[in-house]
């Protein structure tokens, strides 16, 4: 009987591994203003017009993520996702529909309209948020330098981020999925903004206890959140695709997460796959074991390649490289 | 055993009957530009820090109402709702956040953040959607507008829009609702912008067909929409509340919807009752009556309220007054 | 560009009219026992071993349908789909199960275990259901009886069951969808319980309110529920077919429902097609129109089908033929 | 600012520690028959009288629970619980309705019926589960047995399950919970019968791994399940009750699942708390957690608690015990 499984990481063990999807970043840094907007293209053709298969999934629904709605009824993406702090939605969205509307004529006259798609966390921590500095021209250039080669870490969206009480942000990560000989990919890409410095766990070990008792790290409470972006070319349907998001939450878990009341925990994915019969469902464990490892490193990896920020009010949170300097594990 | 029952309409038969409730236009009409925004504010009060419980339908997905995701989450509403065109979503966000971050220093200090909700409709047959017309000036004055008495039909968001092939808009009504002796009220606010000629039902008498052939409106594709706004004082939970929204569909399909494919169909509702234990689930029969009558009602005054309108391409629809006039039933 | 659109009824007016499908019924009528069993087979083959794409929808979910959780999960139905009275569940449940064992050996031991699919609705009325006198080997015997010839009204699972005051029970009806020159079908049937007479609407005339003057009918809760099954050779996804049963509800509404708090109504569907690539979205509006006309319809002949029936207590509630003939529309 | 946190386990780290709760057990051990039934009583009154506030969340959907669609729709239990084999179902069901027969003679004469709840795993591998052993009777026994002390391990539904390869069943734990100086108890009771032995996690540490290597277990699909029930006396609303459950999953990864293709996944929950004001969200942080940890403690102790059980084809899985025994960490 065909079995499906977990064959190791892609080339660059990131989500443009998936053939055609790109990523890009815009980021703002200076003084007070620590933020910017992440870009994830399924592919660099025109969005509306060569729509992908897509699903989404919430895991606490404290957020303002836009566009889930017809992305769920109809299963399907048509514009690049942005990501963004949370109150740089609207200039996102807004942005959208400026590319969309000029690529494509035919919106509003013969088409209908069309669905944008905007993720975000809240930065308020590391960032002036009130200030409202993201314009639709910040969200376009994220679309614009979108490529296979991206950085990770305290950039685009992810560069007021605080994660674990450390400076998070952006990582990706992606594995290869072996299903009867064919082999396919799975790629994630997260924003993290979640938890406290107690509760993160390093495959199994409490370092974030450790870590938390040396630099004597307040409790405070988790009002964090993540958006995880799950890239595939598994021929899946939407409803398979839901089923593979779901799985996210296991490495979600296994950092430490608790779920807090705060955390607005978001997956959205879509596969590149077109026109190949779905595989049958019991071939779904290995992109089910795939995405939660995939989300387990990629949080690892927005603290690894985090370089130091200093924001708002001169605040400075930790970074994992400088913690493990000190209190190597 | 006591019983609900619909004992009636509410004073002015609209959904301000429901205490405290206000709401507000802001229409433009210049050539092309046949749009605008309308206000559903649940009180005259600051909603950030006097949240109202609420809850959401989504009857078909194809839509891009924003801000439903949280306020599943929370069974809250904490901003005015607001409704305008599909391609002015972007604005009405930032314009509600502009609103709340003004009236509430501690938005993005201590408090977290804000969820902002927006409803559409597409317009683009009457309105030059493209232009993106809408500013966040034009959202904020819609609030600012916001009172017990405003007007239906032709304006607000309502000003672009299409109904059964006919001049549509917004439209609303009232019902009381008698529970164990007790009265409590429900309103409906509608932006009707769906559905065919030939498909219009008026009390059961297919008026639409009779009209179609007098006027030899073509057959077209029903690609439009309708919010569906709820506001009750029933002491009900979010549970009990999504209940009520679901039942709107029945109103829904008595005007002769089919419910089609490229039409979003979403009900957001509040209540404005506080710290009352919930009515028994028992006891709901009258607000389910009451919410199915309500909508069917607030559809047909969209269409009646509306006044005639030239909007792109010199396009003007009839409207149910001159059918009416010149095909009586 | 194709369309899709409704284009008559089907052969026999039944959901047997789409190929393949069997229905059967086993009637027990006996003093203050009328109940019974409905049996609706997707084809007349092995159905654990040639599963069919299925999915179902809840309008309300007051009732006790059995094995849709896995239905949804993976989008497929494994057994004979049965109705019967509420307490008639767990037996039903036990004969699915008898069945599956006995056609495959592999259940249980090589292959996992199997998911029966059960509906009911409440005939305590004219049943006494108490005395739970529905057994497996009933349940085998409606599924030994199923054929493309069927009767409707007063049989199987409809034996005890009321509709808007009057005799309720079994109805089916079919619709032909034309979808770019081939042509499909759509088949429903109903097992109707549910409504109190004076909100009976036929074909928009309130025949309903009409006869509950003359009969004197007395205001009662509405207790009822309707199970709706869905049958297509439509291509069409899990999720397209979810937004094909989501508009069951338009039919329902249409006959004068308000869906009331007791009322479990309940959508189960399935399509026989087989590796065909889906229908797009905007192709589905003929099958969205074909599902609200074809439910509608089979309420109705669900009515005028039903013979009388004396049961519980010497109750007899009138029927559709009855108050037709002395009290004529 | 009130907070709530978790503040230790409860004084017998059982579900039962959260006041009223009653656990049973019926045990089947005879050759090939290793089986059983596990009840979970809310209380020890009449629950259809004294329903307690239910939500459900649904991991993976591969599985036969019933009764959740109507405990989702009104948010309440009114059965006792039962947990027992996936083909033992009907008879749980049947039992469960002859209990609420003779405890309430209004049932099905003037009050509607009854909601059975009945939850399952696969324990094919020790069980004949094609024999259909369990019986109404067994059902009845389980209720009947129901108390504050009970055994964990291989009794009751947990007799022949089968966990991370090695005999799994009925494991137990419970969590104090401080919120603003008033302390709550959450229970939790798992029936487990999932994953394969490599994946096995022991508070980060891979024993699983370490374990397989040494007994050369041999990798296989994880066709198994867990049900997961929640007891608290925390005042929380089905919505906020809902948000507890789905936390569930945080412990249950921890341990190592991956949530595979086959494995039933589900979580049932209820609060004895009644007419208390409900808490706000911002303070069930510490729900949160408590579920997540006692979910985790539950899974081990399931494993920690069985004892060698030889079922069919004289299969005897390793206990845990005898693992730690052989090969410590």
């Amino acid at each position: 009987m065909a079995r499906s499984e977990v064959t190791g990481k892609g080339h660059s063990n990131r989500i443009t591994d998936v053939e055609g999807v790109l990523v890009g970043h815009e980021t703002l840094s200076e003084g007070s203003v620590q933020t910017g907007v992440t870009a994830v293209l399924p592919h660099g053709g025109n969005v509306f017009r060569e729509k992908v298969t897509a699903a989404s999934h919430v895991i606490n629904g404290y957020g303002k993520t836009s566009g889930m709605m017809q992305l769920e009824e109809l299963g399907e993406l048509e514009t690049p996702l942005l990501l963004t702090n949370t109150l740089g939605v609207g200039s996102c969205l807004n942005a959208l529909l400026d590319h969309a509307l000029e690529e494509n004529e035919e919106i509003g006259r013969t088409s209908g309209t069309v669905n944008p798609v905007v993720g975000e966390c809240n930065d308020m921590f590391l960032n002036d948020i009130r200030s409202r500095s993201i314009t639709t021209e910040h969200a376009r250039r994220a679309i614009r330098a979108a490529g296979r080669e991206f950085r990770e870490g305290s950039v685009g969206a992810g560069r007021g981020m605080l994660c674990y009480s450390m400076k998070g942000g952006i990582g990706s990560s992606s594995r290869l999925i072996s299903v009867d000989k064919v082999t396919y990919t799975l790629g994630v890409l997260v924003l993290t903004n979640f938890g406290v410095m107690s509760d993160l766990t390093f495959h199994g070990k409490q370092i974030g206890k450790y870590w938390a008792d040396k630099v004597k790290a307040e409790p405070h409470e988790d009002k964090g959140s993540i958006m995880i972006i799950v890239a595939t070319d598994l021929p899946v349907t939407h409803r398979q695709l839901t089923r593979i998001l779901k799985r996210s939450v296991t490495g979600l878990s296994r950092t430490g997460s608790f779920i807090g009341n705060g955390s607005g925990d978001v997956v959205i994915g879509f596969t590149t796959a077109k026109d190949h019969p779905p595989l049958p469902d019991y071939l779904l464990d290995g992109a089910f074991r795939a995405v939660g490892e995939a989300v387990e490193e990629a949080i690892f990896r927005s603290l690894q390649e985090s370089e130091p920020v200093t924001g708002r009010n001169g605040f400075r949170p930790p970074t994992w490289s400088e913690l493990m300097g000190k209190y190597p594990i």
